[in-house]
């Protein structure tokens, strides 16, 4: 019984997100679907990231174990094949049978990408922000929110997690070609914690709210406070670091 | 009665190609659809190209006349909003009674997208080419290409038109970012004729035939003579010039 790590990349339009869900069209789904043709037994997959329905990843992992040997360069070759076109496996490679593809994590990059001209080519890849946005101020915004806090009102009311303390490692809005993109890393981050970040960044470039109010934000621990959840559309999950 | 000129651009993944066609989803349909709702009345509209289906465009024209008369940036608005988001309506503009947006074009350029890489990301804007490509052996024969001639086995053979004779402008194959773009200018194009020289040059590069049998394949007058058909997803309509 070997342990296999893959990488993989998707186009997340189509999908109801990365993980399994009864009834729903999802990556995880489509992939465990191919690897029971592949090894032809049952196959369960263990994913990095929960992305959700409509988020991009250029960079996901899931390991799976199997009792039959199959030579990977074949593997990689079956799964690109049989997997949907949005779907792209990059690598496969064996990992020690501790290996977990979830807590060995070191951190996350995810990038929130805004449009500020309609570009019909990229509505299902960045999200459509008319008016002006101040990147000084979000800049500033972005600095309160770095660091270790308890992000309860960064987190979707309906995450079963009880400690709500993360890190975000850095955060930062750039100008790269036509759009305006939020990065950030993190050790982990919550549920909806990056499209609400980024909600919060709006506001602060719109000058709908002060930067100086993201600290009071974060202290109130309440989801009310924060700004809405930004739509799935211009969220991608970039790089995962081991 | 005023006559007015509109500039677009739009993502065809999803529809059925520009020209209307009953029972189906076109981006004619979509659009005299919203201009009924506007001027509360039907409006026939007249377009530059026919796309394909899955054929994308940065830059088409189409024409209509109306009896109302509507402040023209609440016209665009409209537009955009009632439209579908693959539609990006980018300006309108009155012109004289006697313009006309098919016969008072000059040239139109149209890029052919191949990527050699897999990315999930592009799957719908550009085609997978798995093998190298020699770009010099394509330039040559494109080369050949370009100029006046029967583009008969450069046509689709459902094609109504008669006179096959067509002039090339300029067509060139270049490498652009991660992509091998096939760049064509030419007066006016037959049916399915830029994604057959496609085909041809494809075949060129991958040394199935030689440059130099082009001359014969365009001298056969035979479409069965000539290369297959490319997909659509790599075609866009780039610029039209009036």
């Amino acid at each position: 019984m070997k342990k296999y790590l893959v990488n993989l990349e998707y186009d997340g339009s189509d999908f109801c997100g990365y993980a399994t869900q009864p009834h729903e069209n999802t990556v995880q789904d489509n992939i465990e679907m191919v690897l029971k043709k592949i090894y032809t037994e049952p196959i369960k997959t263990f994913g990095t990231s929960r992305t959700d329905a409509r988020v991009h990843a250029k960079d996901q992992y899931f390991t799976f174990e199997a009792e039959k040997e199959i030579e990977l360069g074949g593997v990689l070759k079956a799964l690109n094949n049989l997997t949907k076109p949005s779907i792209n496996i990059k690598n496969i490679k064996i990992v020690e049978d501790n290996f977990n593809p979830r807590y060995d994590v070191v951190s996350k990059e995810y990038h929130y990408k805004i449009m500020q001209a309609y570009n019909p080519f990229e509505r299902k890849y960045a999200h459509y922000h008319y008016g002006k946005l101040d990147l000084d101020k979000m800049n500033e915004a972005a600095t309160i929110i770095c660091g270790t806090h308890d992000f309860t009102s960064f987190c979707n009311v309906k995450s079963a997690v009880n400690d709500k303390v993360r890190t975000v490692l850095s955060l930062k809005v750039v100008r790269e070609e036509e759009f305006i993109v939020i990065k950030i890393i993190g050790e982990g981050f919550l549920y909806n914690m990056v499209r609400i970040i980024a909600g919060v960044l709006i506001d602060v470039g719109m000058d709908r709210i002060k930067p100086c109010n993201v600290r009071e934000m974060i202290e109130l621990k309440d989801r009310k406070r924060a700004s809405k959840t930004m739509p799935p559309e211009g969220l991608f999950l970039i790089k995962i670091n081991y």
